[in-house]
């Protein structure tokens, strides 16, 4: 065979084969599949760069499906490469195959999980940026998109971000099937509407047929040339094609193919082809930043006042120090976030992601993939932009840092857009986080650097105003513990961050009255260290400056749930919409500063003695 | 004077009146305002039609500053046009003044708050595609935008959407001053390459001086005689125009200015300019869409099966069918969400968003500005792509609808990336919003009634699987309330959804070893009525098909807090990251099928035996 009967061929065998897996699950999204089959032929027989035994070779290109349902093509190209046997193969959806129905990385060739469309792209720019400027290898980052999917703006913050930092090494395929999941898309098949739009954010598009192999591969080999912009392929493709019965036909997304045997048998039968894909040329090492030393965080003196955010400046400029693979990353606002201190300390390790809070996130995502330690930090409040990736980030089985600053109320006159006041709930509610929150500097400087060795998504909150530095800089805090700050056996005052302070101060007032508080300091909301908590045995105040819903008081209420006692909780939070103001009018108000917390502990103390 | 020379002055008083409030607050944006004062100057004096009496008339034009942070621009214009006085104006962020940091609709001539970047055009989408397909009224809505928000990819969700459907009565100024936060934007002051990508996007494109008063002119003219397309002027302006200290430098944004006084004479003292802004022409009718009678919800009769995603889709026809002002929107997944139930029904009323959540939220935001009453679905997972949004949308005092499909395990082989399982903490913590979740076709058909009057964010949880119908369809569902399915003592079994059923087969297996277990169906999770909860005297299992954080679970814990009596609580959840597989295999995984209910009831009511 020469090169295009071979390509045609193995077309044809990974339309089969993304069919067949659907078809025995009774489900699945084949015709998704049929449409970039040919693409995917060319690109794995003749351009893809990959060591199928050796994943994690940093070499190697890296494959990502953005339309992420068609994950049974996606795996036929594994059985064509060798990687999976044919019993893998129709293992698809099945409960105990890792084959699932959207990929995800308890496959050894999945870097990122896909699924929730418009991702990819965003993903493949942070692995190609850490390629161009990290790892500095010539590896090159393939992603399959669906037409639907360009939809997402996170598309184009992939695009804007691409074309700035020039990753010629990301090439974008866009199969543009015209069908997505109910009906026509936008574009259908006008092809240079996707085209001039790629071209007018600084990408270098290429228009094809994508059932026409040789234009495929005359289209990839342009690729492959290409300098200074990132690439987009823009391939007009036919849904289901090569089953007459659903090809170009509305109706058939996300569903097996009935009578399957049948249009395998129209597609030329089951074929066994296996490519030997080309593996990298490893002989370039891996870049590696110059770092070392033992770690020597920042010091805070005793009394002092220093905003938790720029400990966290401080920390990671510390930690990025002692770590060549610490990088950091920010969404435009790094004077704030005081990330800005890293940026000047170590340039080429970090990253302006401009107001694109899903690219800078996503961009964490795909460095981290690689072998990175991403800190990504903005707002705690915009965050929540990117909270659909931070989700998916968890069944990428993603390990990396985020950091909100502006958490709460205590931020003051900015108003409410810039509080962050539901970001724990929302990072608590990530498979496998961590969310911290600290109180002082020394505390957010340990803090950080434990953040680093953590698996999973570990998220910081911290705070705009100065706090007073309460620890000594030689206070070890450990990542699932709390600190209790104060003895007191008639109630116990439980915040985190601003409310720390306000605790103490409350206990300090509520001991001129005779009333004996507790203060615990419970910087680590997850993992929530439980044992003191239960061993309480007076009522308890929480006071966070977020909702009530979610935070740190349900925390609380969750690690007593079925404790042998349950002694009362009072949650205080910010149950108000707030407003502009002074960050004490609007504690104030929210009932969470000193006189709040003082004020519900007297109740709660009153109400125990009455009724006893 | 003549029109340019009233402009320039107007312009000069509007960059006064930015700088001024802020000097007296000690914060805010000032140089952010004055790069936009001569944009704004020539719109209020000529093209603006408004009648700031009647803010709520559906005539007006509207006017939306996506850089919310130009806020005190904002209330100089105000000022200017006779709305607030000197008082007010220099009222600004202060605790006890409706005049924040960021615009809000306390303001009565704010329609949407900004303050979160790439908000304000999407929202201006969803007015313009109000205005021409609802209203049908000849409004233009215009969208002041910073540069640095155009790396957010929400703006291009939007262009992208206005140009689809044509909205050339959407006009969105670029105020290119070229420094952002921390320094310059990604594309500086290359006015083509935002023009360029406008165009690309289908829009029409002015490139202007933004301090040439005639150049402006001219631009809003050839705006308001544009046809069939949205309307981008990109225009160079200088941050800090006018204040030679500051003009044109990095390092003063966000930043009051020193020296206000000095500035303020600089540019020629304060002004006290009014300008008589032109009504609108109210002689058309709003238009009203035929409907009426009485509501008729669908009926299901008890034992069938039926999904209560069908039965959302189902009732909002009926829905549309009693109301006029009812819309429904959908993010390209209407056949999966049944949202395709009302499109067919209604055309005219529904609003096809593509894969764009962002964009989905954004227009039913801009639509229940103008009084309409949308209802937007997609997955339940998909809605954390617009978390930022729905925050936003609060602050906004925003009333809608939104319903997630797909929630959590249930929904079987597509596996987590399609599994809402963070959406009931993600719409508990917002504010005012309101979390319900039906485990059956009657039971959502009520509640879907119910949505369409309350007040707020309004979230409805559907199931993909088909249920069983266990509820009359004349039974009645308050919102804030719960039902008691079965009477038992020894234990109380609590769910919704999926897990009223499994509830429900537990208490049946319970019952044969001699257990009672009472079953409440806890459809209204926020507001949760807390009183039937509180009155339990037994163990209660709560069992939620979602992560154990921010759910139902935490949500009874807090309902209980603070209680007399707090009986134990087992928190059944989804604690382990799922995959692909059939439902009740998933489930059963998970602990939240009826067996790992009836396990966790056998337990705790086995320690209740041995502790008493």
């Amino acid at each position: 065979m020469n090169d295009v009967e071979l390509w045609r061929e193995l077309g044809q065998q990974l339309r089969v084969d993304a069919i067949r897996p659907a078809a025995r699950a009774g489900s699945g999204h084949p015709t998704s599949g049929m449409s970039a089959a040919d693409l995917m032929a060319v690109l794995l027989a003749k351009y893809l760069r990959y060591d199928f035994d050796r994943p994690h070779d940093p070499h190697n290109d890296r494959l990502v499906f953005s339309k992420g349902h068609a994950s049974s093509l996606l795996y036929a190209i594994y059985r064509a490469a060798g990687a999976i046997s044919e019993e893998e193969l129709l293992s698809f959806r099945q409960f105990d195959s890792v084959f699932e129905g959207h990929p995800t990385p308890r496959i050894p060739w999945v870097d990122v999980a896909t699924g929730s469309l418009g991702q990819g792209l965003p993903y493949g720019v942070g692995m190609a940026l850490a390629g161009k400027r990290l790892d500095r290898l010539p590896f090159r980052v393939w992603v399959l998109c669906g037409d639907s999917e360009i939809a997402e703006g996170s598309q184009w913050e992939a695009l804007e971000h691409a074309a700035f930092y020039a990753l010629d090494n990301l090439v974008a395929i866009i199969d543009v099937n015209r069908l997505g999941q109910r009906g026509e898309t936008m574009h259908g098949w006008d092809l240079d509407s996707y085209a001039a739009r790629a071209r007018a954010f600084g990408c270098h598009a290429i228009e094809i047929d994508g059932h026409d192999l040789e234009a495929i591969d005359r289209a990839y080999a342009e690729a492959v040339e290409a300098e200074g912009r990132p690439v987009v392929i823009v391939a007009k493709t036919v849904k289901g094609k090569g089953a007459k019965e659903v090809e170009n036909r509305n109706g058939f997304h996300g569903k097996a193919l009935e009578r399957s045997d049948e249009i395998v048998a129209e597609l030329g039968g089951v074929r066994t082809l296996r490519v030997e894909v080309a593996k990298p040329d490893t002989s370039a090492p891996r870049h590696a930043f110059p770092a070392g030393g033992p770690l020597e965080l920042p010091r805070y003196p005793l009394g002092e006042t220093v905003a938790t955010r720029k400990a966290y400046g401080d920390a990671l400029v510390a930690l990025g120090r002692a770590r060549g693979d610490v990088v950091a990353l920010d969404g435009e606002v790094s004077n704030s976030t005081y990330a800005e201190e890293f940026r000047d300390a170590f340039p080429e390790r970090y990253f302006e992601m401009y107001i694109a809070e899903q690219q800078l996130v996503a961009a964490a995502v795909g460095m981290q993939a690689l072998g990175w330690r991403p800190f990504a930090s903005t707002f705690a409040a915009f965050l929540s932009r990117a909270y659909d990736f931070i989700r998916m980030s968890a069944i990428s089985r993603a390990s990396y840092c985020l950091c909100g600053s502006h958490a709460g109320v205590s931020i003051g006159e900015d108003g409410p857009s810039q509080m962050g006041l539901e970001d724990v709930a929302a990072l608590r509610a990530v498979h496998g986080s961590t969310v911290l929150h600290p109180c002082d500097a020394n505390q957010t400087a340990k803090l950080v650097a434990a953040m680093a060795d953590l698996e999973g998504i570990v998220y910081l909150r911290t705070l705009r105003p100065a706090t007073p530095v309460i620890y000594g800089p030689d206070e070890e805090f450990e990542v699932g513990g709390s600190r209790t700050l104060r003895e007191g056996e008639d109630v116990a005052l439980v915040g985190a961050g601003i409310t720390v302070h306000e605790a103490l101060a409350a206990a300090a007032a509520l001991a001129d009255e005779g009333i004996e508080a507790r203060v615990i300091d419970l910087y680590s909301i997850k993992p929530l260290e439980a044992q003191t908590l239960r061993s309480l045995r007076c009522p308890i105040v929480t006071a966070e400056d977020h909702w009530p819903e979610g935070g740190l008081g349900e925390a609380v209420l969750a690690a007593l749930a079925d404790a042998d006692e349950r002694p009362p909780v009072v949650q205080l939070a910010v149950r108000g919409m707030p407003h502009s103001g002074k960050p004490a009018e609007l504690m104030a108000e929210a009932g969470i500063d000193a006189e709040g917390i003082a004020a519900a502990a007297r109740r709660l103390v009153r109400d125990q003695v009455s009724a006893s």
